[in-house]
């Protein structure tokens, strides 16, 4: 059963299982998507700041992306978990012959580029949320303040949570025009980031 | 039906619906329950950082605290709820009368201590799991690193969201000296965390 269709009760008990999966990488995903789900709940109450229709659209436009950022992270709580399984897998394959050991090979290096996307991806959909957590904070209902602060707080502990995954996975990678990209986007990422206030 | 018995999709939508409830407050413990989780987890692994019996003893004595850590911040998912819940009741009772109105304030006064002493409590237990983090990091396996990393990223956000909601209510309650017990109880529990390296 996917995570996500999971009892939060019986996810708490998968995270603490000595199982390796789900663990940080889904956790960051999770943590973002309700941070992601909070911001949506500000930006849609009936009150604004200000009152204004500058406020309503800002409002309504955040919310029309906060619901697409928040399926996006629900939808990688699972395939994080999916794709360290696979890195687990293919390092379990056999390795007796020459092509066995090429073979493992190539399947590992394969399964640590979506182990390592997939956090990526974690980071970007995250650091995309936090831009609006400005607006949400800056148009929203001044009562609803501590729910836009939350949500920047766990906004930002998914998208470091998916760093460290990003960082555990892609050292590994041979390839290293695909790590220097990673890199630079790490980068790029984090300077949105700290450009967000709230 | 308790939160942490729903689904996290359904969770998640709850989150974000325009209802005041559930808000940051349940989302700061749920962050904190994920992250005494992953501890949980990593304290558990048949291997350790050397393999030694002081490894085994001191992440045995961290994973039975932790255990009942979870279940408290999980508790607390649902009782921030209740108690924000209780806050909005006691705003809608009748003030006509004096004796309604008296009745009134009496009400949001005790509802506003419950709302203020549930994050205050999940500040507290973040604390505790924190304290943790840093034995988890030291004696845990070396593998596991990251999932380390990322349960500290959301206690720390569970933290600080926890506090977001105690400073949202504890400001209209009118007994001074809880008050400034509060006060100084953050006060406390920040130092302990700024110590917290992991």
């Amino acid at each position: 059963m996917s995570l996500v269709d999971r009892s939060v009760r019986d996810l708490l008990a998968a995270f603490s299982s000595s199982d390796p999966t789900p663990g940080g990488g889904s956790a960051a995903a999770l943590a973002s998507a309700v941070g992601a789900s909070l911001l949506m709940m500000v930006a849609s109450l009936p009150k604004t700041r200000s009152g204004s229709n500058e406020d309503r659209a800002l409002l309504a436009e955040a919310a029309e992306l906060l619901v697409r950022l928040r399926r996006q992270l629900a939808d990688a709580v699972d395939a994080d978990t999916i794709a360290y399984d696979q890195v687990v897998a293919a390092y379990r394959l056999p390795k007796g012959t020459d092509e066995e050991k090429r073979a493992r090979k190539s399947a590992i290096q394969r399964a640590l580029r979506s182990a390592t996307d997939v956090p990526l991806g974690v980071m970007r959909l995250s650091a995309l949320a936090l831009k609006r957590a400005d607006i949400v904070g800056a148009h929203g209902h001044p009562g609803a303040s501590s729910d836009v602060g939350v949500a920047a707080a766990l906004l930002h502990a998914g998208m470091r949570g998916a760093r460290l995954n990003v960082e555990a996975n892609v050292g590994s990678i041979d390839d290293e025009a695909y790590k220097e990209a990673v890199g630079s986007e790490i980068a790029a990422l984090d300077q949105v980031v700290t450009k967000v206030s709230t």
